[in-house]
Order: structure tokens, then C-alpha cells, then sequence
């Protein structure tokens, strides 16, 4: 089955909550936290990746009756070097078999084989001497469309050959995202300008759904332009960050819609995976509860 | 020492060649390739990236008479998953024991917190509980402007704390490098407003030699850009990729050099790293004489 097909399977199953997965150590419940670690400098970071990865699956298993996809953020993982990367792999093996569409946002973007080379790793993994070994078998894969054309379509030809998604940046939920994104060209945003490369993309990858597997990113922060491209964009999906924690409400994140409830996925990060104070015992109810509640 | 001095004293030393470590493993020699793997599948791609480690390593000591700079592209490493991520590790603490100036090439950019995660990750490692773990420990990163400024502004933070670089992309090497970048945006290019942002950003950091810890990424393929942006960026290190194998020529990259013979490090990977067809016993010779050739 198409990503875009898959992913409106999870959205009509459990709606459009997309649980990102942003383990910044200093925000993760002290009970983990305080697992100890062992001694030597060499070994602390690879105990601090673990807990992270067992902090990870936990949230899993209680955002899983809530949520059909989650998102984790590479930069987090990264963070913790090589052996952040050993925790991302099992985030990612965990969501997989526990039947989340899975999202992995590390905002890659290079040119030709170097973009295979990613589009490979985030996809259908490592191809070498005839034989494929898994890398990091996500679903899909946020990338930046900054170098263009030919930094753009080996993603699109790696997502097609293996039936995964890519979400362009398009118009990005930070405050100051406009300093490029916005600039006047030749009558018309630069964002709407890679809105419409998106959709061009898109086209040939419509399934059943009315859907495609090149999605956008359209921030919740900006409510006017995310009804604007909705209307532009009826055929692509959206990912919507910015909603809870960097300021967009229920309301802002309405106009990403169609209007047979399909066409978007809602990403909070810390509003779902640490709606608890660190010190807090009870973490585990309130990231249940916080999903509800978005839910 | 900032890092644009460093990077001077680095090409005064030695010239501006800069050496790409973009680890193909089809393009890696036979005989490291054909060095036995063991068996099972989990094992095997560890082998595969230990392999690379060597290869990489074996090039840093090739090459290290003949260029201070080196670049290793990290999507090569990434593809190897985990493993490649230890490889990378390797490659780049062994560069830095060696006294090379290192480019971390993974083209980076997000917003707020996860922007800073890159750039720990990149500089100066993973801060916990008053404790700091190295993870890439590289004096530069490429990173993508597209976000806006604040998601270049944590990269330009974490540089300045850590006395490291970035080169931020302006115009891209690839032939479908213009879908955005030439866009003309109130009267110029894209690219052109981005290059007015480095200087900007650029200006605060420049050093004894004249030149600051901002840079920009302008392709060898477009030499009259390449002209155009040395005049208007007087005080901007260029890494300019696109030399050799993708088609630029050295009356090329001249225009990207000031006449104090600063201002640029030339990038070459399959000119330098590749210049021997893998079956060839006699690669290190190779690989040496290419050097020479190109410093």
C-alpha cells in the first residue's frame, strides 16, 4: 500500500495526532533519569542513549491507543553521537512493529548520490554487493528543498522504489522563518514557490485516498498561509508543527484540513511527551491523559 | 585560535585543497572491500563501516602532505547506520589527531533547541548534568539556510562558544541548484539574499586573517557567481565544492580566492579520494600523486 494510503489509514483510525519524540535528557522523568549510570566518561553517554531509547518506547506504548504516527526528531538522538544513533534505530524498530506510521524528521537535504545515500538510510536501507541491510526503515523522511531540483528528486525516486513519503519544508513554524521564506519573488513568496514544486512532485503519487506521498511542512504558526496552501494543495499532506508548546491552538490547525478530515497530521512534541515536570512521579498518567485530550 | 585563523594558517601551510571523505563502499579499493566480512547480517554492515573507518583513515595519512583540510560527508556514514556512525567518530577524531582543519558535511538546519542539538553534536558535545561528552568534535559544519535566522542563529552560538565554523549553503554546485536559489526575489537572486545574510552574520566574527567564521558554500560550476560573491563578500571563507568530477575547472575557482591567495578552500572528494578504479592494486600511489597534483 502507498505511504499516503497508509497514512490515511492511521489518521481515520486514530486521528491526526503525530506524537514528534524529542528526548532532551534534562526534560525526561528524574525516575529515569536516575537509573544509574555506570562510571567511566566512554560508557556514560552510551547508558544515557539507553534510557533515552527505554524513555522512548515507553512513551510509545502510551501514546499507541492515541495516535497512529509518530515523529521522532533525529537532532535529539543525534545529540548522543553514536550511540544516540543506536537508540534511534530501536525507536524506530519499536514504532514499526507496533504498527505506527513513522516520521522521521531530520530535515536532510544534499545532492545526487549524497541524497541517496540519506533517501537509502531513512528508506530501504544499506544496498551493498547485492544484499540490503536495514538502516533506519522509516516511513517517511522531512527534507529541505533549499538546493533544488536535483537534491530533491533522488528522495522522491528512493520514496517511490521502496513506498515511503517525504514532507518538504515549505513554510517552517519558527518565528523567524520568514527571513528567506517570504522574500517577494517575482510576485509571489518564496514558500509558495516550493508549494508548488511540492504539488508538481506530488501529482504522480496520488493513491486511493485523493492523497500523495510528497507531503509538505506548514507550520500551525502561521494560520493564513496554511489555509491558503490547503486550498493550493487539495492532493498533498501536510505536517503541522508549531501546535501546543510553540503557540498554534486547535483553531489554527483547522484550515490544514479537507473536509473529509484527512489531509493533515498534527505533530506536539513536548505538549504530548512532557506535559510532567521532570521531578514528577506520575508522568506516565499525564502523557496518557495529554493524549486524550489532543486526541 | 578562532577558526578562521586556523583555517588560514591551515592553507598557508598547505594550500587550499580540501579533501573530501565521501566513503562509497563500491568505490572503495578491492582489497579493503574483499577483506573478509563475517557472516551473519547484523554483523556485516559493522564490518562494512569498520572497512570504511580504514579506507578513510588510509586517506587521511595519503593525503596529509599535501592538504590541512578535509571534509567527510556524512551521509555516507549515515548510510552505514549506526556503525557508520562509529566509523564517522573515528574518522573524525583520527583527522583531528592528524592536525586537519575538519568540515563536518551534513548540511543541518532546524529551529530553537533542536538547532542547538545539531551544533553540540557537531562542536562541542553532549552537555549532561555539568558534564560534557564529545560526540563529532568537528571545527565546522555545512549547514541550510532555508529555515531562517533563528535556525542559523544556535549554529552561530554554539560556533562562537567553541571557537568552530560553519558554512552556510548559498549556491549550491548541482545543475538544478537554481530551482529556488535563482529565483528573483525583489530585484535579485535568492542566493544573493542569502549571501547578504552570512556577510551580516559573518561580520562580528572576523579574525586576524581578515576573514571570519561564517562562511558560504558556492559551487566551482558557477565561476561568475563565484566571481560576483568574492567581490560582495570580501571577508567570507568560500568552500567551493563542484571541482574535478563535477566539472569545474581550476580558471574556475580562481575567481573564489582573494589576492591575498585566502578566502577559499577548493573541495575535491572522487578527484582525490577516487582516482583509481577499484580493482587497482597500486590505489595509494594513486591517491598520493592525484594530491600533487591538485596542491
Amino acid at each position: 500500500m502507498s505511504f499516503s494510503d497508509r497514512l490515511a489509514e492511521a489518521v481515520r483510525r486514530k486521528g491526526p495526532l503525530c506524537v514528534g519524540i524529542d528526548p532532551r535528557w534534562e526534560s525526561l522523568p528524574k525516575s529515569i533519569r536516575e537509573a544509574p549510570l555506570p562510571h567511566p566518561t566512554t560508557a556514560r553517554l552510551q547508558a544515557v542513549a539507553e534510557h533515552t531509547a527505554t524513555f522512548c518506547v515507553k512513551v510509545l506504548e502510551l501514546v499507541a491507543p492515541f495516535a497512529g504516527v509518530v515523529k521522532p526528531q533525529s537532532a535529539f538522538f543525534e545529540l548522543l553521537g553514536k550511540w544516540g544513533m543506536h537508540a534511534q534505530e530501536a525507536v524506530l524498530n519499536r514504532a514499526k512493529e507496533m504498527g505506527f506510521v513513522t516520521i522521521l524528521d531530520a530535515k536532510r537535504g544534499d545532492i545526487a548520490s549524497t541524497a541517496t545515500a540519506y533517501a537509502d538510510a531513512a528508506f530501504e536501507g544499506c544496498k551493498i554487493d547485492g544484499e540490503t541491510f536495514p538502516v533506519w526503515g522509516a516511513d517517511s523522511l522531512t527534507i529541505n528543498p533549499y538546493l533544488g531540483r536535483d537534491a530533491v528528486e533522488p528522495f522522491l525516486v528512493a520514496a517511490k522504489a521502496a513506498e515511503r513519503g517525504v514532507f518538504v519544508l515549505v513554510r517552517t513554524s519558527n518565528a523567524g522563518s520568514g527571513l528567506f521564506q517570504d522574500l517577494n519573488c517575482d510576485g509571489k513568496p518564496l514558500y509558495r514557490h516550493v508549494a508548488a514544486a511540492v504539488a508538481e512532485w506530488n501529482k504522480p503519487t496520488i493513491g486511493a485516498c485523493g492523497l500523495g506521498d510528497v507531503g509538505a511542512v506548514v507550520g500551525a504558526t502561521h494560520p493564513r498561509e496554511l489555509a491558503e496552501l490547503r486550498a493550493e494543495l487539495p492532493n498533498v499532506w501536510f505536517l503541522v508543527p508549531g501546535y501546543g508548546a510553540q503557540g498554534g491552538t486547535a483553531a489554527d490547525v483547522r484550515a490544514g484540513f479537507r473536509s473529509d478530515g484527512l489531509g493533515a497530521v498534527v505533530n506536539s512534541s513536548r505538549g504530548v511527551t512532557f506535559p510532567f515536570h521532570p521531578d514528577d512521579p506520575d508522568w506516565e498518567a499525564k502523557t496518557r491523559s495529554e493524549c486524550v485530550y489532543r486526541g
